[in-house]
């Protein structure tokens, strides 16, 4: 019998169950680290018993007590037994599903409900990181089918809650990522909303990007929007701009991603599963996907880019989600900033009609929001551009993002970096590329997305000709340390603009 | 600038970095969870930069202060800076060889370098372990060809250091497992000693099994050996059985174990490679490989035992290695003891001679130590048998024996389990097969290998003939509770004997 330590460590979503040595040895205890351990107590004043499982940890020092056994941050919450309870601890079995999973790795096919068990197990937690690895592999490296992939999508919606509205039809968008800036979203949705649509974004924060929408949308407003709020914002306002984590929609992909992330590998069946679940879950009946295509993009042929249209085509179809997929050019970032707080800036500026707001970010949400409206709002092939365009000039998007600024929780924009760095050109001539992966890295050195004022403003872009020590682009940092790492790795990253025609 | 904190947490051989969330938010540092993070320090004494790298844990409580950097045990030890040290922190790249691993994973052949960069990070664990899970997967799924699993088995063994005897040949053995009991090696390998063989065996303690040949063998005598006193063992006494742990031989594949042991995945390529490079790090010329089949047991059929074993001859080859395969029949258990004391008491049974010894753990050794002896000791086919069954006869092989324990270092042979529960027989009949998993989990119930006198002991064995309710087994262990959960095992899993002929 052990007392209950709550040790605030975040592991992410990993159970880590840490025990002192001593326990082990004087209590005749055939733990060894890294086994599955099961912790089991009961709350005193419902009289039920709670149970959480998880990797083992051995401690020597004073972290905890030999009668003591600490769980993580996320294991302390799900095991919902006061600090100080009696439990007891012992050996745990593996989830069965993984069975399943090393078939899969063997080739085997899975049927809905092997999907179903696996995302089951997953989303309570009962998966280690390695067991997690297997299972993304797994799915990686032995191809899908089409009726896996659709399998495997339905069992991330059925992972979690899914919003719904009376109202419809509700559209969204997609990117499916990797170029820097980019904040579209921030300025379709409010068209949309504008125009009468209902425009329910959620978006993630950045996994690997130096922000992800929520990171930008996060500087203005409260993005943290639990399900009733989001309800009301829309109600309010038509449209809104919330970070998908605080709403528990496909809560399995958000775990998958925290092995995915470190791994570096996007496969296209992960990828559509990932996305096309986000949408269905957030109520979505109709759903723009745009595919930037680049030599430094995520994708990076035009032949790559039609086999994954294919894919979301296909698997849209089956989950009864009505979609429409773009194939679009990326030479280099969209807008000025690269950064929350300077990505933030470029869409104020694009929504004011400010001199010298970023034109490349105006046109690309004007074309999405078109294609959106051609798609769900009722207007012809060809009528949607004007009718973006009108909503962004009269000021009609301005106000709309006013209001769910507003319904959201306005927050007062913050002052720019204190550190800043001006990088000269190191040539004449026309830019031709800017490489999207290594001026992301040099936003991240800087801070960005943690530190939101933090990344890279540009100040020439993809076309512009430039002279040879004219000022290039700025790095932002809010630590002379950072604003230095930023400098150094762009300093020995000559090649990130690239000069020709 | 932080003080370095030593915290006593076991993770294996993963380098974890635990850090406060205030630091990162107030020294604005850009870390996320689970980044990788390189820990950066000068050794006052000597003036040298030590640096080491890992996976970031974020902690909120008084494990740590937010001017400290705590590092796990393996981080800590290989930072090799004292606690209070000023250190730094910042993110760090991945390992290159991790694009290796990414070029494996889609199908690409590695060379030699490639498995080199990969197993020289490897040792230096900077692989995290989802980082280790891809590399053992991409060799899984991804069959390697002859060469590149040659190049693995040369990576492993050039990971670390590898013994060197001036008297050949140098003979060894090995069986891949799987069968309890089985400890034929402590009774071969001071029969090949009687007779003038050197044999410097190295052993594994169990990884999944309720005991390894060092954990048996680690009740009667010291088996930590480092190289200086292994060398002196052999000098004295012929033989040794030592644990291979202590040796830093193929380090490497100790590594990549810790993923395979939760993943339960053997893939043949990768037995082969860890067996074959130990084999060659000990010091060996000549070596015979057990591969027992059996339903219960890691080979299932005689084609899957014959393709090993072919694998296993090709690669010896080009490493080498002269080789010999036995392929043997495994329908239960060898011997009557499952647990490292259980067991001892088997291996010394049979080599005093004693009444009641197993006597399928002295023919099973007598027919691997023929088969060695006409590999390499100059017996002529079919002379082999004669000379071991003598060396054991005479005695000889129980002298050599105790030379050997004297020279490690001898063990009181401790005490038995306190708590002991005999099972009766459920059925009239012949005793056709006992599971080999299934008994051995009942073993590791009760607290094998971690409670050394812990385990199952068979009454009765594989070809005996029993009535109902007659003593069958007995499960020996160090508490009740322990007891319980083998005795609830055990009788929730009714098929572990099955009866007939």
């Amino acid at each position: 019998m052990f007392r209950l330590k709550h040790l605030a460590i975040d592991t992410l979503s990993e159970h880590v169950i840490f025990i002192h040595e001593d326990a082990v040895r004087g209590g005749n205890l055939g733990f060894r680290p890294l086994d599955r351990v099961s912790v089991v107590g009961i709350d005193a004043a419902t009289g039920t018993t709670h149970e959480v499982t998880g990797v083992l940890n051995f401690c020597r020092n004073a972290l905890i007590n030999a009668d003591e056994i600490g769980l993580s941050e996320v294991a302390y919450r799900d095991l919902a037994l006061a600090e100080g309870s009696d439990v007891r601890a012992a050996l745990a079995p593996a989830p069965k599903s993984l069975d399943l999973v090393r078939s899969k790795l063997e080739g085997k096919r899975l049927d809905q409900s092997g999907f179903d068990e696996i995302l089951f197990d997953v989303v309570r937690n009962r998966y280690s990181k390695v067991e997690l690895s297997m299972f993304v592999l797994a799915c990686a490296l032995q191809t899908l089918d089409l009726d896996e992939l659709v399998a495997l999508t339905r069992a991330m919606i059925g992972s979690g809650t899914s919003l719904r509205f009376q109202h419809k039809p509700i559209a969204d968008k997609h990117c499916i990522g990797g170029i820097p800036g980019n904040r579209t979203t921030m300025v379709v949705v409010p068209i949309l909303a504008s125009l009468g649509l209902t425009v329910p974004k959620t978006s993630s924060r950045a996994i690997t990007s130096p922000a992800g929408t929520a990171d930008t949308m996060g500087v203005l407003a409260d993005v943290a929007l639990e399900p009733r709020r989001l309800y009301r914002v829309i109600e309010s306002a038509g449209g809104c701009i919330a970070w998908g984590g605080a709403l528990g929609l496909a809560p399995a992909d958000d775990i998958l991603i925290t092995v995915e992330r470190p791994m570096e590998i996007d496969t296209e069946a992960q990828m559509v599963a990932s996305i096309l679940s986000k949408k269905k879950t957030a109520g979505a009946t109709h759903a723009l996907l745009d595919i930037p295509v680049g030599s430094t993009s995520k994708v990076r042929s035009a032949q790559a880019a039609q086999r994954l249209e294919q894919l979301f085509r296909a698997v849209a179809e089956r989950i009864d989600l009505v979609i429409d997929v773009v194939i679009t050019e990326a030479r280099g970032p969209i807008g000025w900033g690269i950064g929350p707080r300077l990505e933030a800036v470029d869409v104020l500026a694009v929504l004011r009609r400010t001199p010298g707001a970023p034109n490349d970010l105006r046109e690309k949400s004007l074309y999405l929001a078109a294609r959106i409206l051609e798609l769900v709002g009722g207007y012809s092939p060809g009528t949607g551009y004007r009718a973006a365009q009108q909503a962004l000039d009269a000021g009609k998007a301005e106000e709309a993002f006013a209001r769910i600024v507003a319904a959201q929780g306005e927050r007062p924009l913050p002052p720019p970096a204190q550190f800043c760095h001006t990088f000269q050109s190191p040539a004449d001539g026309r830019i031709r590329e800017i490489d999207c992966w290594e001026i992301a890295r040099v936003a991240k050195q800087a801070g960005a997305p943690a530190n939101i004022s933090a990344g890279v403003r540009l100040l020439r872009t993809v076309g512009d000709i430039v002279a040879k020590g004219e000022p290039l682009f700025e790095i932002h940092a809010q630590s002379s340390a950072q604003l230095e790492m930023g400098r150094t790795y762009a300093e020995s990253h000559a090649a990130i603009f690239s000069f020709g025609f």
